[in-house]
């Protein structure tokens, strides 16, 4: 590999897990070179100190993320931060010419307004939302070209806000029925399921062990923040406004994210009507497994993984309901990989650059 | 305790998962006496030997099911077994003289013609599905209490269908708002998340630890047994027929199980008419606890127990929709305390009895 | 049950690990009456709210540590608090009239010199030091028969140091050999695994799910303070100073601790010589389990329970070496089940009481 | 990658947890090329049906196990199988000119007799044997390096032993002090936990989810077959007959292995020098990390990796015990990174090739 034509990161927030995730592919991705990763409490660490597992991979120590720093180290940065954080420092970056793959919600909803009721703090960096590009390639691919041509044509730095983990695994589970017409009703139910990273690295009664071990629970139910953010998209989708309930619950495992999503279809469509509508959307997706008719998937298939599986099927005895399920790695598809391949689509890597390795199979 | 006074029980299918949790809460009660257990494949083995936790608990070893012997030994038979196994054996032992409290699927489904359909097998002993009775206490108290006087009165042995987990932890989830008239579609969507004991003793691929330990999958997807005997009960509730989508996925944990339910509610509903209408409706239930607006159950609460935990959430944002969450200990309320409820019952002795214990909290 | 003859208990700590354990052994216990259970930070709030699983059992809002106010409302006290907490409050409560079963390490170690040594702080309760009986009811009985002939002659309160989880397990394993005569050397080896509620409810990154979740490692190594609580117990048994080696694991579990122990025997042991020794050894234990020979125990077999069980093995193909392995569940044995043992000895009911239910068996 | 230049690999017992695992790697390799995967029971199904984790990374469809075929397709075989069937195959392979990389225990014991004994089955392929070289790559470096000399050089196709799981682990943790000459006694205690892809993919009762989780056990206390093998090494290592006593544990994680390992050091042994010979000892090892003082290595910082880690401690206070802790995935270091890294080895590869990704941190 010639080092000289990898493209220098840094990664802000490198020790939280979706931080951690991103430095890990970043380690293993031939194009992309990890030059600074930072983290407020542990600036002066190695991060293989604070991960273990990082030992004999990198002796890279956590700096603190100040935007001259990052500048001059960095051609692009991750941002794996809580919101309002990145609202702080993207607009510090972009005007330094770094660009920035934001993991935070801060420019995920088009409407500020939206963004300030649900988040409940105000939008600071209201002019450069509307250059924000909605990172979910699957359904927003052209709009990701369009960074890449401006970034290449050096038009200057681009900004990304990669989705939020249930509103990728919704709409992979959603869209293909909607885009083909057979859905009758506005109303989505989302039924999900995550791990515990899901729950950050913040240590607190609910991510103690023992909490979260043998036990499931529904959390955050009729007012999860990720609720608007999958309007906005299925309603982008719809062409229309789309209503959607969300249940998020905890599980008892490390990596892994399903959505069962329920969708009321016209009366007539059939469940080969439905298979069908779904393996065309995912024909050429390189990152999207679409299983054959009646299995469905499971999150161990994806867990370590860059890739999504999904799979529908038809309840149609009584009402005419479709049964969408995505499973995701809450920290790949629903963070750190989707956020690399958002990268690789803006910096003009093929999508799947660092992505395409088989994760451990269980 | 008298000893002459207690109760005599045989457990048959002793071994499976829900027979050994029959066998310890019937080791546990003050009432009832473990005078016989079977398994066809381990009989003449100690019970502790199959399951060591049960060491310096019970010496008892395990019997053939025989019809006779198990009349001579017991006043009353708990059957934990497959379906169409207790439709064989149940006749046999109610024709001399022992109540049944049948665990399998064999005497719930009130149409024998759904039950054909759904097991794919002849109904054959129609006769006694007209006189069982369906051992939800919560719901059909009333019928149990018909039973206990029919048994007091020396009118025969009683025959009662224990429910299923799926159907026990959604009509619990829902019956409340549908008997307050709150819901105004009668689609109910439940979906639920249990334990890999439900998916029985048997080895499997499925149930091998390394394919069920970190990860999540949907299964049975719109063609579940449990739907039929999740309709039954609904319509009977609300008194209409009512259609159920019902999604069931498998989490990695030993116990419990948590279902959400969502339905659709009159528009004008609000969140206090829905948290009271489920507070009244289990306010004398010794074993149901309502949580407090706001708080959802976690199965980790009532895994070991005999209790059911309710938690209702209204989202009116857009469309109005009640998300009613209710967790059980799918061995526990799901099926071998709530068999033991129903005996006791039927017995005439406080339904609480040798249930009101406090498992462990973690 | 007659009420007024209950025994009152104050449980101090109560929301930790072991100190809900000790309020749930209580609430299920036919003597013991809970009659306050005290937590600093919680204090005025139900302990129901703090633990969802003890809803339907007690309305007890939890208190403040006041020893007035302990000394009114309660008997005898169970202190499950960290070391020096109950250098504080034993003192305190022995001098209003209360008997103290002391969970922590304060009166474990006879010579304060070893307690100030390994838990570096001074030992400020060196008078009741003397009088504090070691609750391992297997080993030391007598002591705690001496302790309820002084109660019960209205000579004043009593102080029991119920043992560490590891000490509890390890000496139950080692035991029967040393005292049969079979051990060659006095080198004792004690490797440990225990699940994490082992490591307390403070939330921490150790405890964190996604850190102990899908792994296995040692800590404290050659410095855990349980190994002179090991040695003094041993060399006890011994007779003459008994060295040990202990090294714990922690394992993703909740519950359970597995103590396999290894001791050279004298060249001319054999097999049979060992499992006899066990077996006579544990003959008429209630609550402990000598395994058949070939059989090893699973801490699964004990967990939620109050019962330890055994298993030994001969390794004498080079060296005589015996691998004696027990496994008890760490807040049960090894911490408030044994703590409700000795408050059975020491009040004159059968030690059993209130602790021979039987546990989910799965 | 120039396809026409990798190396054709037939994996033969491709579902099992080792095979998949050597499939995964190999899909992974820039070097090595999947040619052929092999199954006795699902010849005919893509193998991506077997593991849907494989979905979009390999079509292959499985194979019967033929000679010839494999010889037609592959240049070296992988033979990820239980004992005996490798002493079936090996001889045919290697007369067929196919090198092979044997994962069973059949070329790991260089007397036959230990074999026979141990595996209670004839040794069929004795002549074999002595060209076999034990693939511990750390130990014995220069051996694998005259196979590869050996291929080079045309003299035909080579056989490496990959070793077990349980020696791997045990014999890195134990080397460097006894060939430091750190150790005063010929006996080694090693004491390991497993997860449970060490069971294997059968499904048993033993590997029933319900059954692993929530529990450890000792199994093949004082029986088990990896002792001969360890014994076999540290006699090497040592220049004298080393006494092994192994007790390994099974506990619920899937991937991951710890071992820890007693040696009784010389009595001036300081802390310094055991942890300066270990240093020294894995200096250059690139798959291998010595933990500073102080640390012990945890297996959740290795699972998914080829990579292992070890920390050492001197129980110094009265015996002067080395404690010795190494953490490898069972499924990597202990089966199928250590394969492939022999086959690096003896094609000539750097040793790394394939291996040097970074797993999953959590």
């Amino acid at each position: 590999m010639d080092a000289s034509k990898q493209t220098r990161v840094c990664v802000v927030g490198a020790t939280g897990f979706a931080g951690v995730e991103v430095v890990r592919l970043v380690l293993n991705h031939p194009q992309l070179r990890l030059a600074m990763a930072t983290d407020r409490k542990a600036a002066g660490t190695p991060i293989s100190q604070v991960y273990p597992a990082l030992a004999g991979a990198t002796d890279l120590k956590l700096s603190l993320p100040e935007p001259d720093a990052i500048a001059a180290a960095a051609d692009i940065a991750f941002l794996a931060v809580p919101h309002t954080a990145s609202l702080s420092l993207t607009p510090d970056l972009i005007a330094r010419g770094v660009s920035v793959i934001d993991l935070s919600a801060d420019y995920r909803l088009r409407d500020p307004k939206i963004y300030e009721k649900w988040y409940e703090t105000p939008h600071t960096s209201v002019d450069l939302l509307k250059d924000a590009v909605y990172g979910l390639p699957e359904l927003f691919r052209p709009q990701l070209q369009d960074l890449a041509q401006k970034l290449a044509s050096g038009q200057g730095p681009v900004l990304v806000a990669a989705p939020g983990c249930y509103p990728t695994s919704t709409a992979l589970a959603a869209t293909p029925a909607i885009k083909a017409g057979l859905v009758a009703d506005t109303l989505v139910i989302s039924d999900c399921i995550s791990g515990v990273t899901g729950a950050g690295r913040t240590p607190s009664a609910r991510t103690h062990f023992c909490h979260s071990n043998e036990s499931v629970e529904a959390y955050g139910v009729a007012k999860h923040r990720h609720t608007p953010e999958i309007e906005q998209t299925l309603s982008i989708i719809a062409g229309q406004p789309v209503d959607v309930v969300f249940t998020p619950h905890l599980a008892p495992l490390n990596r892994g994210l399903l959505s069962t999503v329920y969708l009321q279809a016209k009366p007539d469509v059939t469940a080969q009507d439905v298979q069908a509508a779904y393996e065309d959307f995912f024909a050429d997706e390189p990152l999207v497994t679409m299983l054959p008719a009646g299995q469905m998937p499971q999150t161990g298939s994806v867990a370590g993984s860059a890739r999504a599986q999904v799979g529908v099927a038809l309840d149609a005895r009584r009402r005419t309901t479709i049964v969408a399920s995505c499973a995701i790695d809450n920290l790949g598809k629903g963070a750190a990989s989707q956020a690399v391949q958002c990268a690789n689509a803006v910096l003009g890597y093929p999508e799947t650059t660092g992505l395409d390795f088989v994760a451990p199979v269980l």
